[in-house]
């Protein structure tokens, strides 16, 4: 990853405070959201969002879906934005209009490629399945020559990133402490929930630990 | 709204049973998602995906955020794609290529325009205000004139919309419900925290009912 603040359409224009160029916590908030929202360019010249899979190895993006047929006919060789946001709480400020979220953002812009090795698409599928859940990969039948085939996984290097965070309560005009309205934060998290086994598990097999971590982690 | 299925930037390509083209299923997703992923072009034809607040009235979809006026800036006239994706589980299968993750999520085209007068702002501002956390409009002070006139806010007709939602379990095949391999999924939700006070709440003022609401609703 380059340096993204000397290219002007990486530069966080409004609320400057906020904007955070270290390429860690583009990172670190890449790899903290389950799906990323990537745009493109359709032909006719409209942009396109579709939510994607992705799974990050250092300046690299890997990013598969249902969709990756649908983003490597549309975008051969073009550039697309990938976009990934956490929502960590709501800020309810005394005045309607200081009313905020506080969120992490990661907006990256690379070029991606389809991976058309098996080596290749068995390194991504494996950087997936880990970012999904820690410990799968060792554990669930790895895919054949055959599904690799059928596979549609993508790579771009990440050319330029930006983030942008906001944490803590309101801010309100200074004349607005003395109104009788609460004010404060309400803190968000996503929570994983009990688990659901499969009908048709086979007698004997019990849920892995590493599921029992995942959740743990997500409580 | 117009139903989507005619035209066929909004047709579902891949995995068309997943495709739901309810409109009423389209506003549902648009409305429990905290943030919206806008997709608008930049000049010199490249895509940028940045994260906003939004509320709907109908087929009116009001879009709010610091980059307002980028978006006006950039997009001036111009179609935008509005994409907003709740994540509900991990779907753990047998195999590796049997992977996904339940979600919901809703795609919708529409040229914005920015709302100029004050009646239209207040009532965009309310729509958010109240999608943030239902009850909050008539506790806050509302916006001032000038206010009002430092806001970016943008309204759309939403002209094309279609949702995808994945449900359910994981689904292998045939040959693989003999492994001895756990499978199931994980839901996960977003649930509030304890709400933390700002440090200069005036004494007597305390938490609102419609704070405890939401977080019931969101536990």
């Amino acid at each position: 990853m380059s340096p993204p603040g000397d290219r002007p359409r990486s530069r966080v224009s409004r609320v400057p405070d906020r904007a955070d160029y270290d390429l860690a916590t583009v990172g670190e908030i890449l790899d903290a959201a389950p799906v990323a929202h990537v745009g493109l360019m359709e032909e006719g010249g409209f942009p396109v969002v579709i939510p994607m899979l992705h799974a990050r190895a250092g300046d690299q993006l890997y990013l598969h879906g249902s969709s990756a047929s649908r983003l490597i006919r549309s975008s051969g060789g073009s550039e697309i934005c990938v976009t990934a946001t956490l929502v960590d709480g709501l800020v309810l400020a005394r005045s309607v209009f200081h009313h905020s979220v506080n969120y992490r953002s990661a907006v990256v812009f690379g070029t991606p490629e389809r991976i058309e090795d098996e080596a290749g698409k068995l390194a991504a599928l494996e950087a997936f399945t880990e970012k999904l859940i820690p410990g799968r990969w060792a554990d669930a039948r790895v895919p054949s020559s055959q599904e690799l085939k059928g596979t549609g996984v993508l790579r771009m290097t990440i050319d330029e990133a930006s983030a942008k965070v906001r944490t803590g309560g309101p801010v309100d005009e200074p004349e607005d402490y003395e109104l009788p309205v609460w004010a404060g934060t309400v803190p968000l998290r996503t929570v994983a929930g009990e688990t659901i086994p499969d009908d048709r598990l086979i007698d004997g097999v019990e849920e892995p630990g590493y599921v029992g971590e995942y959740r743990d982690a997500h409580s």
